[in-house]
């Protein structure tokens, strides 16, 4: 039984290229891989999987509403990297699943955590329930040198929460941010540390 | 600003353990920690943490649906332990994550992944969507040696669906699975492997 | 193939309360688990395998110098466990390696990384060049909140580096130290934030 | 203070893509990174760090013998990353440590672990015992679906375990391998389950 994987990160965290790199590696090994990336992700093109830091290569399927992958997909293949995951259906990533436990394929699916209200995508909730192994792929927030873990989505460089959570081709207007930097931001908060000086004096409760 | 964590683990894995284990640590250290577990798991009385081991200690509180930690339960406070976290409120989880961030407290929250149909608990999700480090506590399958990553229920030693996804109090009625043995038993499929056989001249549209 | 791990953590991260919860969780699934120590490791009595919070349970098997698992020890067996791995011999560490890949049994060995003067033990030595999975145990720093990863030797109260560097019987003489405490206490230096303050206008060369 | 990683992975695993991914993103937030990699890999002309897909970037520092990192170097500096780490001395990787801890600037080393023989290379070693995070990067073996671990040597296609352990310019002839891959082409002997039939009846130690 083969597993599957979701390596989840934050904008920017080089996803895309980890996927690429995967590939790569596979194919110099004389290995068969499918790439796989959802219908809806156009932005560079419909088959087009491609990395910030340049590197691109088609995707062989476009995952639509009603895609399954058959016994010919299947045949002589040593594993299957799904890119952009988050805006895949559940019952998809079920489909996926079985192909990794019945058909002893590994499935690695690269994508977002959560939107920029910090919610998880359908896709991410599924690969989050069902996955046999979950890797971070880590990135710096944009704001200071911690972890990145949230998505912050900018609307004339201002952090926004507006607007629907699936918006592609306007790729620049997301940044990675820890939760402080996030926090300060997206609440218009001060930053952690003045607060809880000025705070310290008061309930928790009435802060929170 | 500490960490958020979750350490997820199936049933049996030793989550409880971890958490006695690492409040040993603290106050070995001379450092203050605080036990918390929700108010709905009374299974060994209301304030105990019982690790199936044997090992026990009383929770310093009891989260209800009102409950928010104040400034004299944080003060000289080096650390927060959550056991069955699964099963807390998104709201107290962000309560949670906010005293990290700002009060600069770790908060470890160990629990289960997803209930006995594969679906996230409340808790988890949100864990899922905040947490800054995600960790599995590994075990194995009840049936194979693989890793275990469900939770089957078994109702007069039979996999079962029905049911509410809460129930407390009947702790053996719940096994940990690998993704094969789960299927196997709740679909009452054969093992992937004789079905591969049987099927590798089928579509797997139809199989599927 | 099964796999062979190593799980290290600094002094006082609870391996060996992570080892028998291992244990627990096999025996309580009716599998066969065999718990090992080195022989060297008297400080319980000789087959005592004893968790700083109190859990303990004897090991199965002493390892000695000419110790071999035979196949009786191997038959009907799931896993293999082994406390301060970190004291076994390269060659003891080569068997358990084969055991796991051609008897597909796991192997899973709990051990320090290092040495009180930051070197490796022989046996974590081949510990990380051997494993399959090389986990952490995480713990805190006796002196403040970050990780721990050094251990500290401490005679009087006072860090040292001197004496042989396994000495049992003697464990409360040494304690879990994040990198800045480490140095702060053993090279005698002032810490890192001053430091910087002082030395922000030297040559790094001169401070080296 | 800021830590010092360990990224470490057989060959092929795309370390070095990883590491251009990294100084991209660091770049892309308009942060300043240096890339070092020790003057001894001179594959690809002195100053180049290249991913086997491609992608490529000059590094700014060769460190040689007598090389240590100066204020100008690390005033503004927000992170640096190490490519082959593996052929670092002892002492330069303890000038990085250093550097992460006093002067709160992350280190993230990408390299092997082991040379063809399953030994730590020497800067491997100094890694393993000083870092703070120690993460895999992972790749399949060259001859099955498993994870590799060990790097393989070929001469004229066959497995070798002669020569130096550090060869640069010949590439092309080590591979990654799982641990039964390595053993059964290393050692000359069948896999590990028709052994395993075949000397169900004998010692184990007849057979180690």
């Amino acid at each position: 039984m083969a597993k599957l994987y979701f390596r989840y990160g934050a904008m920017g965290s080089a996803k895309t290229l980890n996927l690429l790199a995967a590939a790569h590696s596979y194919r110099q090994q004389g290995k068969k891989v499918l790439i796989l990336k959802p219908e809806l992700d156009n932005r560079f093109g419909n088959l087009k999987v491609k990395s910030r830091s340049g590197l691109e290569k088609d995707a062989d399927i476009l995952i639509g509403p009603d895609t399954q992958l058959t016994l010919d997909h299947l045949s002589h293949l040593n594993g299957i990297l799904v890119d952009e995951a988050q805006f895949l259906t559940p019952t998809f990533i079920e489909h996926l699943q079985q192909i990794a436990r019945d058909f002893d394929i590994p499935v690695i699916c690269y994508g977002l955590r959560t939107d920029f209200r910090t919610q998880l995508f359908a896709g991410s909730k599924r690969l989050l329930e069902l996955a046999d192994e979950i890797d971070e792929i880590k990135s710096t927030c944009q704001y200071c040198n911690k972890k990145a873990i949230f998505n912050m989505k900018l609307v004339d460089g201002k952090a926004s929460l507006d607007g629907p959570n699936i918006q592609l081709g306007a790729e620049e207007s997301y940044v990675p941010a820890c939760a402080s930097c996030y926090e300060d931001r997206v609440r218009g908060m001060k930053s952690s540390k003045s607060r809880r000086a000025v705070e310290e004096s008061e309930a928790v409760v009435a802060t929170i």
